[in-house]
């Protein structure tokens, strides 16, 4: 494995970490400021800024616990993907059922010329999972 | 434009023709031999046979109408990406009513060494549409 491909691999992990946490400030530097967000039934929600404030608006009244087994990731230059089988978990702070959603997400990176990876488009194919 | 992205529009171009004229061998040389499809809801669909086996099965009984609005393409190296919007009308061959699903579409290709570009990965997250 190489360098590029274990930085990919540390966001991600990174990424898992800070939701659980809460800390929307440690995730928010892991996408670039043009992050465009894909999911199906929805129209694309475009821009760090409108994921900010959808995450904290979700934090503020859910926690969010994730893993992700990662089934690739490809590098070439300053590009790259990763597809990604994710399960995650949002329970309600003030009790109540969990939801479960689970499947893939094929995410796009790109580096910085400082060296550093962000993720750039995220396709989420996550449904309803029992 | 430079050449790499013209011969991505175009092969989505031509994939849209042939899945009008209902040519499924010219359709699979637009994608790799180890191509996965992505879908909400579904388990990856894995492999250009599979791909084949499930639309040969779909245009037995129905006509399959699709149009793109490519948003953006980014090359590096050998590595693509692409995402589109598209536009898909199901009609049965047999009549009745017409299913329409629109949405994004987020697909990573490869470049061979010989110089042409294939679909490698896809992840589809179009819905019923009205």
């Amino acid at each position: 494995m190489n360098t590029d491909e274990e930085a990919i691999r540390a966001l991600l992990a990174k990424w898992h970490r800070a939701t659980a946490a809460g800390d929307v400030d440690a995730i928010l530097p892991l996408m670039s400021n043009d992050v465009v967000f894909l999911v199906t039934g929805q129209p694309p929600m475009k821009g760090r800024d409108a994921f900010e404030k959808s995450l904290r608006r979700l934090l503020a009244s859910h926690r969010i616990q994730s893993t992700g087994e990662v089934q690739e990731v490809a590098v070439s230059g300053d590009l790259a993907y990763c597809w990604n089988m994710l399960n995650v978990e949002i329970t309600p702070h003030a009790g109540g059922s969990n939801v479960r959603r689970a499947g893939s997400a094929l995410s796009i990176l790109r580096k910085h010329p400082g060296g550093g990876w962000v993720i750039i488009r995220d396709a989420n194919l996550l449904a309803v999972a029992k």
